[in-house]
């Protein structure tokens, strides 16, 4: 099941998209899709009214609309960096013993083909292609892997865009670089466990103007989904709707032997077996 | 004027104390005291409403109620580290050459005299006294110190409480020892500026137990609440709601030579002029 968000930003109609490709109106069974729907059992409800054929099929022009977020408002975004060995090792770090875990201001996060903005002052805007996990259960001081992957509601691609001189040059702390407006692409749909099967299970690729910048799997990171989420509930309470980017592979800008960071006019196109694509132009703000 | 918000945790009901030290009921005004709330004028709003004696007045006994955070969902939490010389000393930190800024979880805001939790398997829980900034008006790319004192709705006590082995020995990223459940107690009230005067000439103070453990003043902070909402509205995007946690001075357990770091049991109290004081108790999550 793939559930979506349809429309102008701020207004943003629920839908899902079922086996068939059929594009069909949530918004009789929510107003949203947020936290409040995740903790609700909304996906159950959403799979019942499937089931039933209740929900009334929108027209195919509808995707013409603008898509946002598959899920509003996120409480926080939870990053966990570094997460992939080759990635480490492109910006000269090294392999961490525990998930390195920082956060994005949740109000970076804008539609999969919404502009992007270049910070003013920028010279280091950079991409990040990652698996975004989307939580559908509250996650405090859990036990299991098991129970980690019960807290999933469900996985989107993410960007998680960065301004390397924000992040690593001015302290210490990465946040500051990965909070600026526009931050976060997230979307097309946010897909459920069942039709993604095993999250270690898939490829992520990123291109700048047509040109392969990353290639990489999420076989190959460090801590797996069930890990993280396992562990971030050892340290923070994870709530619906909150979002985890659970780290990118080489190929950063950053990690390029000539740097080759964004410029306004660029575009970005991400994709994640069975997430979906998407695709940004990169303006400056 | 002080805003306040009373009520079981979830249920909170609007108030405001006048200058008499009234206690007037502000739910015919709105529904909370919230990002929106500050958006929509709320503040002008309750005083125009205040001016015209046009607020019931709420018996006295409402005040034993418990008292929430003063502002209801933030959208972000972001933090100054080592911003004022001496914490910076005790720390052995250098002197930033800018402000170093992280995040919290914005689910850790909890009421003022709320129970704070102490993780499982913490040995390190401490205290940080700090002046938090409540954002009223969207801060974006501010081009001056007035203009960014503009978008400050008002001042609140923080006590930015952190576990100091996830914060600093974990990874070189602070946000996990920082975004424990309960971690970050907010209020009494939300006091808005012409209460406050200048936020440079503030004393604060917070005891463990009675021992007083902070005792410091805001002329001491390296960049002050001018200069920090400026430079954070160079890379981020502060919106209606959000809380700036400003840093803390010296004598946080971290900095103290025994290293008395909190266990369940113990009272916290903190106190900054002219925004009242909170008292916690420390009890095992």
């Amino acid at each position: 099941m793939r559930l979506l968000r349809l429309g102008p930003v701020g207004a943003e109609r629920p839908a899902v998209l079922d086996d068939r490709d059929r594009l069909l109106d949530l918004s009789g069974l929510t107003r949203d899709i947020d936290g409040r729907f995740l903790a609700d059992d909304g996906i159950a409800r959403t799979r019942a009214a499937l089931a039933a054929d209740e929900l009334p099929v929108l027209v195919p022009a509808a995707l013409a609309q603008r898509i946002g977020a598959p899920v509003a408002r996120p409480g926080k975004v939870v990053c966990v960096g570094l997460n992939y060995r080759d990635h480490a090792a492109e910006t000269g770090a090294a392999i961490p013993e525990r998930p390195v875990v920082f956060m994005k201001d949740p109000g970076t996060v804008v539609g999969p083909n919404d502009d992007v903005l270049i910070p003013r002052r920028s010279a280091k805007t950079d991409w990040e292609v990652e698996l975004a996990v989307v939580i559908g259960r509250r996650a405090r001081y859990l036990d299991s892997h098991q129970e980690a992957l019960d807290c999933v509601a469900g996985y989107a691609i993410s960007n998680d865009v960065s301004e390397r001189e924000f992040q690593l040059e001015f302290s210490g702390q990465w946040d500051l670089g990965k909070s600026c407006e526009t931050f976060n692409p997230l979307g097309p749909w946010l897909v459920t466990p069942d039709e993604v099967g095993d999250p270690s299970g898939l490829g992520l690729r990123l291109s700048v103007d047509g040109v392969r910048r990353q290639d990489g799997h999420t076989k190959n990171m460090i801590f797996d989904v069930a890990e993280i989420v396992r562990y971030l509930s050892q340290y923070l309470v994870l709530e619906p709707g909150d979002v985890v980017n659970t780290g990118t592979p080489a190929g950063v800008a950053l990690g390029l032997p000539d740097h080759p960071y964004l410029r306004p006019g660029q575009q970005v196109e991400l994709e994640i077996d069975r997430l979906g694509r998407q695709r940004q132009t990169f303006v400056q703000a």
